[in-house]
């Protein structure tokens, strides 16, 4: 067979070849071709978002998620749109070290809040997804009766290069849930680095969710969550775990009364309860509203809320001032000279800074 | 007598007038030329600081803390001179809170070190004294003996406008100072703002004094202090107090087993001491000593000084990057607009950075 493709006259004439099989499906080039076709216009994701249709909410979260630089306008488009219709809602923040059962936690209280007529969203911040891409999955089949809850939206993890990057991403959804009507945002936190700062700042009441331990309790805490605290929620206050779960209730408000007072005027509440039992949800719940109901009559939730903005503004700008001056080329090259230089003791550290400002602002 | 004056021509003719008494002294205006005549040069300042002078160290100083850009190349020069002759020294850092006495502790701390043959720098570090200006006598007449003491040299706080400022100016004096000679450098602070956080990323080992109280020790200590402390120090255990110090120290011992360990490997002590009796100060400096050797056989020494110096490096030029943008003229003003947009939620926090960072760069 192979030799008769060879019977050619001349060596520079091409050979004609076999005819090749499809290297893809041609159904399949049309779905696509359709597909982009029907690309959803921002106007379009709009309408649907404000109707609280959740499949052009998660579109439109994808918009806002893409790394594309040709889809800024219409993030921004989608964005101002949304902004009239958001803000009226809750955002609790979760936090609590792998193991206590977050996943199992935010399904029970998330069933419980839909149960009471509230429309609950559900986010992740997890900066680590970017590598693993591997919590994705795992989120939603944890969360196997809340991700069916008609009044109900989960999204998993955004994933973003840096913390900054899934921050932003992280509160523009917010925007969007909001202005699709959800009235409860939840965002977890993996306890992963700086994430809980980013998720605190971002959130009006910040849940820290523990289990009971052999007496120390308080060992290895990040010292910082626990003073960010509004409440400090046992988990698995269930079986044989009860008494040690109420022990570590009276260590947990004895160590919060070492800290100065929030200026928000809440006294932080510990409580205990049992996701998995679906017990103790009830008076979380109560322990939220009673918050609610306090920094709002005292204006701290919108002075808190205009804070929050406007922070978020200044660290977009103070981060993007960094990053412009850390990857400049020439700077890039002086920076490791006079790190060098700097670590060496040849050069005090603030004439190093000079030469390189001077260097970058000429 | 007055009218005797007018008897003039011509409206338009001046008058003779009276003369004038002297409004200055002639001598005491050729002493401010001779002065000026004698500002030492940078060579001359050197030589001085090289010697031990500290007369020449005094001024060099002034120079360092001059906010006159003229004399930014004499500063470069002392500092890059005095560079190979700094260094060898230790570091320490004292704070607590007024009252509890750290200046009879530092006097007391530093007489102490020079009956054993060290030379003794104290410099402090109070953001406040921009504005009261108060501190600088009384340190001195708070430490009578010390500033007697030939090995000894005290420099009252320096002033700037920001703690940045203050930062880089004590940072640059310790140079000086070690390049003269001293081999113990203590650097205090007055707990104002965040002068620790400043003061603890210069010094090799941070010192918090404490006094007892009546049980309660752990109120209203600022988290992050006791976290940073390498040694807490109780103040005052005289008389009446020695029972109550020693259940502080016995509480405070208690607090720090609830931090993560250090990464120098040091496990903070505890302990107890009288200022005004002279009671403690050994065990205070033999606690000292003992981290010294822990931290050079285990070249965290080494690598914390290395961090610090490129921690100062960058700080700097973060601090310069926005400092250059908000200063901006044209930002000024966009950015009071959008921080009122963001606020009210008419612009998203994110567009509105995108919005003042492309007016900055363009």
């Amino acid at each position: 067979m192979a030799m008769k493709q060879l019977e050619s006259k001349s060596a520079l004439s091409e050979k004609e070849g076999i005819p090749q099989p499809e290297s893809f499906s041609q159904s399949a080039l049309e779905k696509i071709v359709t597909n982009r076709k029907h690309q959803p216009s921002a106007e379009d994701l709009i309408t649907g978002i404000l109707k609280g249709d959740k499949v052009a909410l998660s579109r439109a979260i994808t918009v806002v998620e893409s790394t594309n630089p040709a889809h800024t306008s219409k993030v921004n488009d989608i964005i101002h749109a949304c902004l009239p219709h958001a803000n009226n809602s809750i955002r609790i923040g979760i936090t609590g070290v792998p193991g206590v059962g977050k996943s199992t936690f935010i399904e029970a209280f998330g069933t419980y809040l839909t149960s009471i007529g509230k429309k609950v969203a559900v986010l992740t911040v997890d900066p680590s997804s970017t590598i693993s891409h591997g919590s994705i999955l795992g989120d939603k089949t944890r969360m196997e009766e809340l991700v069916k809850d008609e009044n109900a939206f989960i999204r998993p993890a955004a994933s973003g290069e840096t913390l900054g990057g899934v921050a932003r991403k992280t509160r523009e959804t917010i925007i969007l849930c909001e202005a699709a009507g959800f009235d409860t945002i939840i965002i977890e936190t993996v306890g992963v680095g700086q994430s809980e700062t980013a998720v605190h700042s971002m959130v009006d009441f910040f849940l820290l969710l523990k289990i009971s331990g052999a007496g120390d309790e308080l060992q290895g805490i990040k010292r910082g969550i626990m003073e960010m605290a509004d409440s400090i929620v046992i988990n698995k206050a269930d079986g044989d775990n009860v008494a040690k779960a109420k022990l570590a209730k009276t260590e947990f408000n004895r160590a919060l009364h070492l800290f100065p007072a929030k200026s928000s005027g809440w006294i932080p509440q510990v409580t205990t309860c049992s996701a998995y039992e679906k017990t103790g949800i009830d008076t979380i719940w109560k322990i939220i509203s009673d918050y609610f109901e306090l920094v709002k009559a005292n204006h701290y939730f919108d002075q808190k809320r205009q804070d929050q903005n406007q922070f978020w503004m200044l660290e977009t700008i103070n981060e993007q001032l960094k990053s412009n001056f850390y990857n400049n080329p020439e700077i890039v090259k002086l920076l490791e000279e006079n790190k060098l230089a700097v670590a060496s003791n040849k050069k005090s550290p603030f004439l190093a800074a000079l030469e390189l400002l001077s260097s970058y602002f000429k």
